[in-house]
């Protein structure tokens, strides 16, 4: 499992040397490619297209072999079989192989979407993944999972495949609203509580300059939580989840249903934040896990700006994400937790009384500190008028 | 990358227990599984697909969750986007996971096109393969790819994945036509040549004892090149094909060519024999090989019943062979000769005068048999009214 990770600052500009390096040259010296890029960037920069064009067209050995092309970012780009269909045929127009390269600048939809019609194409094209959210640079860019909707199911369809290259640019975080740019960093704090005590302490020591998007803060915590992902996958010894155990799911069972009981108006990252506070609150009740450690990680998640509880999990339907979460891989539950920070441990049941006395411990400690004036966070995060468990109006 | 092998005699009769152990218990203590059959095993046993669901019937822990399925059976099922639509459609309204299993019996292009559907739903399903040809129990059935054909283009979408089990069952093969039976063999030759002198030594020694399917030297030959692929494929160190080299292409540059040339009317074991020839004359001519193993590799395809040339071997056309097979993996031109049986070198240069006369070579050996009376099965494996060049008239 090769993997070619780089960070850089400006790869689509000063720095493209960087990318130009990544792609080899093959068939008469030359590097065959295409790039696709995530819609939402050219409002932030609407000659990006054309920045990535001119920087090509100065390296003898890139061949552009089309126009850089716009997909609609988010779900919608997994969603529609048309857009998988009209990437194939564009690899297919261009006669794109195995050598040839594929560069995909985006969220983590798109590199989902584009990195299944990269992964399938002769078996396999060469993808270089360019991240643009905080969550896709510090998790899941460098996975090797791609996958799009079928039949309304998220990711039914999908492939294992590894990345050729994985470039987390800084740059490219810029143009994230304050919302998603928040967002990275619970699987920061999730990867820190599984693995990483130090890391534990620099989040919580710099979260807020982390949420201020201080730039060295941010570097340091995006860079620290992928190279933890990354480890995990490349010497974890399971990279395909052939295992029922999957420790990079800690604080996720609730937070898949929580995202789907609000019809996805709730984000990953946030529902992740408010899955790991109830599963440290567990932790502490039912194996011990400190309770400093419980409220040093909601502190930290506070200050992070994310949020740690939401009224959907006083439900019981929530509880329905263990049982999801089981079907998800099939055989006995297995749900990751801590009993202290470093020390994961598997269990197979979960008893619910204890988790509705740590979702109350979690809800008791998110609303102390908001009465207290210190973390108005959550609500700014995620105002209860967008998270209510409604169908939306659309 | 696990690979659960098996060999068996009727593991749809008797033996079904092996089948039955391969498929483990999941939710509610069931293996919930679907069985896709290629249609042309009706013709042989017409009463197969009620036999297996009697079977799953037998075992508590199995549930068959729909009727056993035939699927039209060579390149056809692999041509028509419409089926594996229909695969992902059975797969999905059976509510498959992880954890369940798909059955495939059949020949190399089923098990191609239901292994491409169970591979890319939910990242795959468990996958257990039962080849019914002797191409695919001594080569293909263990290996990593699967395929459609799309954009009219052989193989142009799949992945890599590998199956849950492989069972070769010798029962299986029974209603093979003598031609295709025969077919199986080449690689088991270019598999020897490469890595096992004892196995070449086997084949010379049982050529004709195979050819007549007599039931012993048919298992040893099969058993021995499969468990050589796989050896290859799990320690090889490159099961995805990342590299340049692919030394189990050995004989192949040409036997592509000459299947497309011939529009698929020369099979592809067929192929491969001639492609063996040429290429063992040609590392006789440059790189040494004795002349003895030359005649022993040609006796032996010989006494299989196997081509060993072909008038399309003679135009200049197949040279584009070497030219596609470069393409294929991109980079430059890398073959798999021989120095000696186990000796395996890679070449990145083909001298196409001695190719000529590599060929001419083969061509007298092949002509010289047939004259002496000892070589008519070349023709009747292979007239010359089914292998032309022209296009087919249907």
């Amino acid at each position: 499992m090769v993997h070619r990770l780089r960070f850089t600052r400006d790869c689509l500009g000063d720095e493209f040397p960087v990318l130009a390096e990544l792609m080899e040259p093959g068939d008469n010296s030359v590097a065959r490619a295409q790039v696709w890029i995530d819609a939402g960037l050219l409002d932030w920069d609407p000659h990006l297209s054309r920045r990535i064009e001119r920087q090509f067209a100065r390296y003898p050995h890139l061949d552009l072999v089309a126009p850089v092309e716009a997909l609609p970012g988010g779900e919608a780009v997994k969603n529609d079989p048309a857009i998988i269909d009209h990437l194939l045929e564009c690899i297919h127009r261009d006669d794109l192989d195995r050598r040839s390269y594929i560069v995909v600048i985006g969220g983590g939809a798109v590199l989902d979407a584009v990195g299944f019609a990269a992964a399938v194409a002769h078996r396999g094209i060469r993808l270089i993944r360019l991240p643009t959210t905080t969550l896709a640079q510090a998790d899941s860019g460098v996975g090797v999972k791609n996958a799009v909707n079928w039949f309304n199911k998220k990711n039914w369809k999908g492939t294992f495949a590894t990345p050729w290259a994985v470039v987390n640019d800084e740059k490219l975080l810029e143009g994230l609203p304050d919302r998603e740019f928040r967002c990275g960093f619970s699987e920061a704090v999730k990867v820190a509580l599984l693995k990483d005590p130090a890391f534990f302490d620099f989040l919580h020591t710099h979260a807020d300059r982390i949420a201020d998007r201080e730039i060295e803060a941010v570097r340091t915590a995006v860079r620290q939580s992928v190279l933890l992902h990354l480890q995990h996958i490349t010497r974890g010894g399971d990279p395909f989840e052939t295992r029922e155990a999957r420790p990079l799911d800690f604080g996720h069972w609730s937070a898949h249903k929580l995202e789907s009981l609000t019809r996805y108006r709730v984000r990953h990252g946030e529902a992740v934040a408010m899955g790991i506070a109830i599963d440290v609150a567990y932790s502490h009740l039912k194996l011990g896990l400190p309770r400093g450690v419980v409220d040093r990680t909601l502190d930290t998640l506070r200050r992070l700006r994310l949020p740690t509880w939401h009224p959907g999990l006083a439900k019981d339907a929530v509880f329905e994400g263990l049982e999801e979460f089981r079907q998800h891989l099939g055989g006995r539950l297995t749900i990751t937790l801590i009993r202290d920070v470093g020390r994961p441990v598997d269990v197979h049941e979960v008893d619910l009384a204890v988790m509705r006395d740590a979702i109350e411990l979690a809800q008791s400690l998110d609303a102390s500190t908001t009465e207290s004036g210190e973390g108005p966070a959550m609500t700014s995060a995620c105002p209860s008028s967008s998270v209510s468990t409604d169908p939306p109006h659309e």
